[in-house]
């Protein structure tokens, strides 16, 4: 019997400010068989997010960094195509941590069983997976929404953000989102309802912000950092929250970045800034899972893909969220189900 | 009978950058016959504090601005004189915010009774009023204080940092303040029992915060902002908290200054950074008054006082707060009891 092949993305270098093709590298391998407890899984998909920037620094963080000369790792969803497990068997969806690679194999119990999807297998990269459960757990319990606030997200039309306006809404909130281009604001106010949504380039993000919040804001999730989190605390209302879940503004920035400047407005207003990642709140994902499924079903929440296709691309598509290429999901497409 | 008179101090140059004498304006008064309902009030002592610097802006913020050419207010303790109410007597004390002035008259529903003092009357400009308050709730409330955690306090001999340090003590913490002179250091290792605790200007805050706490920090309680909020977001656990009270190092500040450069870290590690004012918390003042009497009365709770004597004296003893001229409490004193 042939070994299974499979290419896989490794790191080449650690970028300096924005990645580049060059620190990336395209490597075929052969896939060992499973030994006792473990199965091979062929890839559907993998994701690229923000937060892998982080990790390509070698520093202290609450990942470790991406080794160099060594597969880049990441959510991906794939099938069991060979099964020495009595927990998984050939044929069954599986979410794992082993993205940026076509096929591989390990013990069972690396893998999360999907059991019958009710989505697309990419789904679970985004809506119904970690960026859709960071939108949630973010709003609902780092922000703690209450029905009827004003909320600003920007990154709006992200994977993250375009889920934390849509839960918004179908909590009663009024509705805010930034984000990079005329076609994703339409796409916020006409087709996922937010109330206002404004392109970051078209000039001041404070006056943008107040124009479309005039009476400021409750809760804002900041996917961005920098001048977005600046502009919110300024237009923040006594006692607002806001929900730290990202700062893609200044992940390629090569020198440490001036916090904002408006802070003290925290100590009179009362406000609250809390940082979080999706994995300290493991003990809801029944709760999201439950939640999410239904609101996609019933269309409640809606979500876009932005896909690219085979593994050679995963380098530009993780590029691409730098550069907002993405509207929605970014999702690395590997095979067919 | 002659009319009672007055010396107060008025507001008379809104200050650019640090404070200075000529911004104030000594004037003397009249005090006027109380009418039906008021009571006229000899003040005894008076209190300066850090907040007012906001006031003397004029720009919107959590308490309206101080008026050019008006009488400064501020809290201050004193004794009816005369009081044509029911609800005072001549020789009650009393806390009111007719500070910066010897003697006022105004309706008797401005005015708290103190009833029978369990301390000197300016204990109640400090560790019984305001700032222990602050102290109190910030700690216990704000940063949600667990038993035998590690806390660090900045301004910590000042008036509300030397009782957040006492407060965590008696939690059963491990306290580290930073302070801005050997004197200062000594009274808070020696007296006040911190584990450790480091002069400013001695050296790098990071070096100094990590020799203090090698384990890091699980509470910051922020009298300072700039440097030291940098440094102890740096140093911050997972789950740590940030109590925003004040941001002494920045309040002359004529530009507006950078935030923290560090503010991502608190996405990994969970971090929450809350903002307060005193006055959110009303509804604990029974509770911390119980407390906090019973501390002080035990002396778990100690407190010194730096006493500037005569109102011609307050723009001193003002300016005097950002210079550290005071150990624990500053106070204007104003009258015998």
């Amino acid at each position: 019997m042939q070994a299974m092949k499979s290419r896989e993305i490794h790191l080449k270098n650690r970028p300096q400010g924005m990645p580049e093709a060059g620190d990336f590298e395209l490597v075929e391998t052969e896939v060992r068989e499973p030994g006792e407890g473990e199965v091979t899984v062929r890839n559907l998909c993998m994701s690229v997010d923000p937060y892998m920037r982080g990790r390509m620094m070698d520093r202290k963080s609450y990942v470790p960094p991406f080794a160099l000369g060594e597969v880049m790792t990441g959510g991906a969803i794939g099938r069991v195509v060979r099964s020495r497990s009595e927990d998984l068997a050939e044929g069954d969806h599986v979410s794992s941590m082993y993205g940026w690679r076509e096929a591989f194999t390990c013990p069972a119990g690396e893998l999360r069983r999907l059991g019958e999807l009710s989505a697309p297998p990419s789904a679970y990269l985004g809506v119904l997976g970690m960026p859709g459960m960071t939108a949630y757990v973010g709003l609902l319990e780092v922000a703690a929404l209450k029905d009827g606030e004003t909320v600003f997200v920007s990154g709006a039309a992200g994977a993250v953000g375009s889920v934390v306006g849509q839960i918004a809404k179908i909590k009663g909130c009024r509705v805010v989102g930034s984000a990079g281009s005329a076609e994703k604001i339409r796409w916020l106010t006409e087709d996922l309802g937010f109330e206002a949504a404004f392109d970051y380039h078209d000039g001041s993000i404070p006056e943008q912000l107040r124009a479309a919040a005039p009476d400021g804001l409750d809760v804002y999730f900041d996917n961005v950092g920098g001048d977005h989190l600046q502009a919110a605390i300024g237009h923040m209302r006594q006692f607002g929250r806001i929900a730290l879940c990202g700062a893609i503004s200044v992940y390629n920035a090569t020198e440490p970045q001036p916090g904002p400047n408006n802070l003290t407005l925290a100590i009179g207003l009362g406000l609250t800034l809390r940082g979080f990642i999706v994995s300290h709140f493991q003990h809801l994902g029944d709760r999201f899972r439950a939640d999410m499924e239904q609101w996609v079903a019933s269309g409640r929440v809606r979500y876009e893909e932005t896909v690219m296709e085979g593994v050679e691309r995963a380098p530009e598509a993780f590029m691409g969220l730098f550069t907002g290429a993405n509207t929605g999901k970014m999702i690395v497409q590997l095979g067919a189900d």
